[in-house]
């Protein structure tokens, strides 16, 4: 007997027939003799419908007030769960994050989960219940109800996971982890297992499967990962630690995420101090920077370029703007119409001219590089948006085939 | 400066428009130097699209879970009634009954209220924010989501106003209490005034202005109650203590409630414990028996009928079968064709002949009488439903003209 977190996503569960689909599946994992715990999101479209509504009434809602709204998205489909499964004969309780004790920071509609209470759900278990949690909400330490952002309730589940010392399995509309989109490159392929630091990069990058501080966090308490479909019986991919054959590969997927913009500070005075001023206003605003390149100095100035995600671009041209004035930077520059493209893999710690091959790859395609970006396991550039699909079919036909 | 607190109904927030029309009345009724707690129903509409997903999946929703789902209608409305304030310059936070401490019991469905912790009000209050809380719902000892029943919002808006010591303005889509429902008595009149009694008697019958349990919550704790419109500004009608100016009036208000059935036990044995078996088993279901009749004994055997709401009609006629058969009854019969027709009046106390009348006009009428209950300040008569607005209609020219 296993304990088992499964997360279903917002289009497994979005009308009654497949809510009821989902009823049947938990049932059936239950049979087979294992424990249950499901964790939901909002049925596709809610949490669309109820930010709308948010947004036509206020110009820049307050993210308390936001989050006590958009939470109710996944208290709707927990409840119908538990209903669904007690309708087939089961026993079910739905919890909502305050019920289970699932705090967090409060970082409205990003915060981050610091505890959760796994007793309650080990008594219900214990009485052979199934026990439905309440995806992508928590409560922080006042009791404001707070959200953990897009894609949340990935990180709910696997948070339970951790804490119950269970495995996971992300239910999605894809059956698993692709070497590229196959949307983009039609003879991408299906990985069977995947290293938790690839997934990392690739989530970071835009293949949009799991939510990356899910996969984070399963890496932190080495809980295995598995992506699945609920639409079919087959194999998925396993997100698990690295080993010996995962290192033969070089590269293991191509990706391109079209969610960020870029930020460009002309004639900042090159002196230490600078910098940080302007990436903890950000910070303190709760903005993630991704990529930062900064040129050699000239005559004592430089220009410092970052990403930040798209949504973010608002805010974070303000307060670069207004940090910019403070030091006595120059012009301050934005643009959104750039996609970041990578490939990823465990196997370039070990091979070299990885870096070399792909900036040839997209010289050959005429793709212009506008920035540059490595780790250890993985090469990024930015380049214009209309040629990411170009730049990524590239990559997979000469990393992949 | 007075502390206020106000209820709008669903439609008072049906859509956005309406939800910033109330932040305005909201912020008026701030800048004429009142303290503002506000409390909303759902959006109308949201609670029957709740209830009918619940009713799709499940033949028979659990109360625990059917009140996990429900309870976010009002949850949705706060957020945007918060957002909807803050947008227009005012400070407003939104509370759910779990983070005031609205402790209830755990009836699901049909809780009461135990407490409310007034401090977290009062610490947001003092700085002058408006605090906007969901009606209708509350948390049971477990920490389960409770919910009032239908119109609960009016409750939650009663019990806060005793907690708080405030007045308790309820807006609704009728701008008072009148005579009889305008609708069927075109020349009906709006009262200025009405006594808890009345208004209490008026509201178990069918007059849909405010729910009972609120008048009940407002006339222990002695809550001044205003019934108003949020659609256009014109006085209301206040509930408060009875004063001698009411007394004058023999019959304030003619009403008419077609939510009830009646069920009839034949051939009781008519001996000590007999009916106490049937009635407690039905209060054990939280079914509300309204009017109660025993005819008298004949060769030891007693027919009883009694009438509780429509939607307990099944349940009530299982139990009643079921107790009707250990104790031997006879034949069990219902039918959910019927109204209760009433006149209700503290005047009655000191005037004699008013139920002679009464019939006499029912008479007249062609109206049959089906089963007859009075109280110090009420007669009820049930009649077919058909006939309900031709009784209303007689009784109204016969006693208000």
């Amino acid at each position: 007997m296993a304990l088992i977190v499964q997360k279903y996503g917002g289009t497994s569960v979005g009308d009654v027939d497949r809510i009821r689909n989902v009823a049947k599946r938990v049932l059936k994992t239950q049979a087979a003799g294992h424990q249950v715990v499901v964790v939901v999101s909002a049925m596709s479209g809610e949490t669309n419908r109820l930010v709308d509504l948010a947004n036509k009434i206020s110009k820049d809602p307050d993210g308390r007030e936001y989050d006590q709204l958009v939470s109710t998205g996944e208290q709707v489909t927990i409840a119908l769960l538990a209903l669904a499964i007690r309708d087939l004969g089961g026993q079910a309780r739905s919890f909502l994050g305050h019920q289970v004790r699932i705090t967090t920071d409060s970082a409205f509609s990003k915060a981050r989960i610091k505890s959760i209470d796994a007793s309650v759900i080990h008594d219900d278990l214990a009485k052979n219940h199934v026990v439905v949690v309440a995806g992508f909400q928590g409560i922080d330490p006042e009791g404001n109800i707070t959200t953990l952002g897009r894609g949340g309730s990935d990180t709910t589940a696997v948070a339970l996971a951790a804490a119950l010392k269970a495995d996971c399995e992300i239910y999605t509309d894809v059956d698993g982890v692709y070497t590229a989109d196959p949307r983009v490159v039609p003879n991408a392929k299906k990985l069977d297992k995947i290293s938790y630091e690839e997934m990392l990069e690739l989530a970071s990058l835009g293949a949009k499967v799991l939510q990356i501080r899910s996969v984070e966090m399963a890496m932190k308490y080495k809980v295995p990962l598995w992506v699945k479909t609920s639409f079919e019986e087959v194999e998925g991919t396993v997100v698990t630690t690295e080993d010996k054959d995962m290192e033969k590969i070089v590269v293991s997927g191509v990706s391109a995420d079209k969610n960020e913009a870029k930020i460009a500070v002309r004639r900042l005075a090159d002196r230490p101090g600078i910098a940080s001023q302007l990436f903890e206003s950000l910070a303190g605003a709760n903005i993630n920077v991704d990529m930062i390149i900064q040129n050699v100095s000239e005559d004592g100035f430089t220009d410092l370029t970052f990403t930040i995600p798209k949504t973010d671009l608002k805010n974070a041209l303000r307060l670069a703007e207004s940090v910019g004035k403070e030091i006595g930077a120059g012009k301050v520059e934005s643009a959104d119409n750039i996609a970041k493209v990578s490939i990823v893999g465990v196997g370039m710690r070990s091979h070299s001219g990885v870096a070399a091959k792909m900036f040839t790859t997209l010289a050959q395609e005429k793709i212009n590089i506008q920035m540059i970006s490595t780790s250890e396991i993985k090469i990024s550039v930015v380049v214009d948006d209309k040629q990411a699909d170009a730049a990524v079919k590239a990559l997979h036909k000469a990393f992949i085939g």
